[in-house]
């Protein structure tokens, strides 16, 4: 960039210095809230809330915590929500979140834009998450990316053709609730057999489970171990915890191989806690997925990689989201 | 458009309505060649050759029918070819067509424009169907939309936010290639479960096949039929030709129920012989869909229909594919 050579450039410079955007990922159990200035692409500050289940309190909440770090000496040109569950991105409002039982065709968008008069976009939280590891992490410099997060659940999202695929709703890109076997076990969302409910934390923690109420030997103490256990046990040779892993290996293998065969990305990226397992998810998830990819031609120029930017991917992908759509 | 009012415009006139576009859209039995004028939607003529399976001969054919059919009073801007099989679009390449063995690494459109001097462009034959359908039939006015062909095989096209989905190479979009049940019948492409197994003309065919070698009753009198008496018998009642249309159905829902999970498409389009069997197939498809659909909010806007364009789908989407990319 140039230096000011005039009084006038440099006056046009401090006007567009002074905006701001605020940008908030809502989780099931705590609210992050980032305020970025639009000539860095870092958040300034980070704050965070907890998130409550209740509808009413839930919106004071978020509202409290756009309050106290809203910025003092710049314009706020808009905010942009990561919520979870089902997102309408044409009105903003969410159909369905899971983790937030009152929020069922809920306008979160018109609420706050209401109280605080400014543009307000809201989009699902995975593909936000997706948009900040393609702009700013792994995905950098890709056009066609499938980006999972394998947690608790196992969503997602897809940038392709160098377009955030958002559907004729936004509600397109639930790469989780597919089905892989259609006797398969129960998912969260009441289907069956769906590649959440093999690969997913859960989908882990309900086969061990199961396993032990069957009897299988094992050295797990808990009949109902948390995923983190279970990946420690594996890790000292436990055979029920090492089958769990290779299990949802081996099924994760088969939903990226559809995933290649129906969007062909050059760019496969891994977020969330269960791809921080290394090769007890990932030494089965790459047997499988050679066996099932229909061509090598499909991994040929595949880079396959963790996400890089942890935590913040849904605050710095909304950022990068509502800059587009300002 | 103005009428043109001086002498130059009017020459401008005539010299932008001299140009031609040709397409062909290449089967396994037949090739088939369209000859466009740019000013108009429909082809001007429509010949056809018998596709050969041998690679030299192969694209002779080819270039014979188009020296047979190129307009002699008019500026030809370009050749798109619809291809069977996988199509690298950035090279304009057959990667593989199943059905022309010697098509492996094929640089069809290298060929062609060394032999005739213009732009050529080669994609997917089952995706340019979908675009004629986006363009001009049952697809019109829509952003979002999956294409089926449902015949021997289960192909399909995107359409999302407006964009052709064609991946990073452009073999994206291998609908009938993704796993619905690991332990499931064998496809056409020598993977397992796939969706074309169950839910093609093949599958169809497979199921009744094995089922009479097994000794299931049944009033078909070959050991072998096809897709075409099947149908026939399903339509007098006959118990065994009712279950594979029902199975097909029945995967057919959980298929299309995927693809709405990871497109939430406003347009489901079916092309193909299969999807002309009525309510044979569609009544059991649609109970299944329902099923296995997360929300109704997928099905609430969408539109389900038959392709418009028959056999003519195929030229017309690659006569607007290359339109748009001169």
């Amino acid at each position: 960039m140039e230096a000011p050579s005039t009084q006038q450039n440099s006056l046009y410079a401090i006007i567009i210095y002074m905006d701001a955007i605020i940008t908030l990922d809502i989780g099931g159990t705590n609210t992050r809230c980032a305020v970025f200035h639009t000539e860095q692409d870092d958040p300034v500050l980070i704050d965070r809330t907890a998130t409550t289940t209740e509808n009413e309190i839930a919106i004071e909440r978020i509202a409290q915590i756009i309050e106290k770090n809203w910025p003092k000496d710049r314009q706020v040109l808009g905010i942009a929500a990561a919520a979870p569950g089902s997102v309408d991105v044409v009105q903003n409002k969410i159909i369905l979140a899971p983790n937030v039982p009152g929020w069922k065709d809920y306008p979160l968008g018109d609420l706050l834009a209401q109280r605080f008069g400014v543009k307000v976009l809201v989009n699902n939280d995975a593909r936000m998450a997706a948009v900040g590891e393609w702009k700013r992490g792994a995905g950098r410099g890709h056009n066609d990316i499938v980006y999972f997060t394998v947690s608790t659940g196992l969503g997602g999202g897809v940038i392709t053709g160098g377009q955030i695929l958002h559907g004729a709703l936004g509600i397109a890109t639930e790469l989780g609730h597919i089905v892989l076997q259609d006797d398969g076990p129960a998912c969260g969302c009441g289907k069956f057999g769906h590649f959440e409910a093999f690969s997913s934390g859960t989908g882990i923690h309900n086969y061990v489970s199961q396993k032990i109420k069957e009897g299988s030997p094992t050295a797990l103490k808990s009949p109902s171990p948390n995923t983190k256990e279970i990946a420690e046990a594996a890790m000292v040779g436990d055979a029920l915890a090492l089958e769990a892993f290779n299990r949802a290996g081996y099924y994760l293998g088969i939903g990226v191989a559809n995933y290649l065969h129906i969007f062909n990305p050059s760019c496969v990226i891994f977020g969330g806690g269960v791809s921080q397992s290394g090769d007890l998810i990932f030494k089965p998830f790459r047997e499988s997925l050679e066996k099932h990819v229909l061509s090598p031609t499909y991994l040929a120029n595949l880079k396959i990689a963790l996400a890089e930017l942890g935590d913040n991917a849904g605050l710095i992908g909304t950022y990068e989201y509502i800059k587009q759509n300002l």
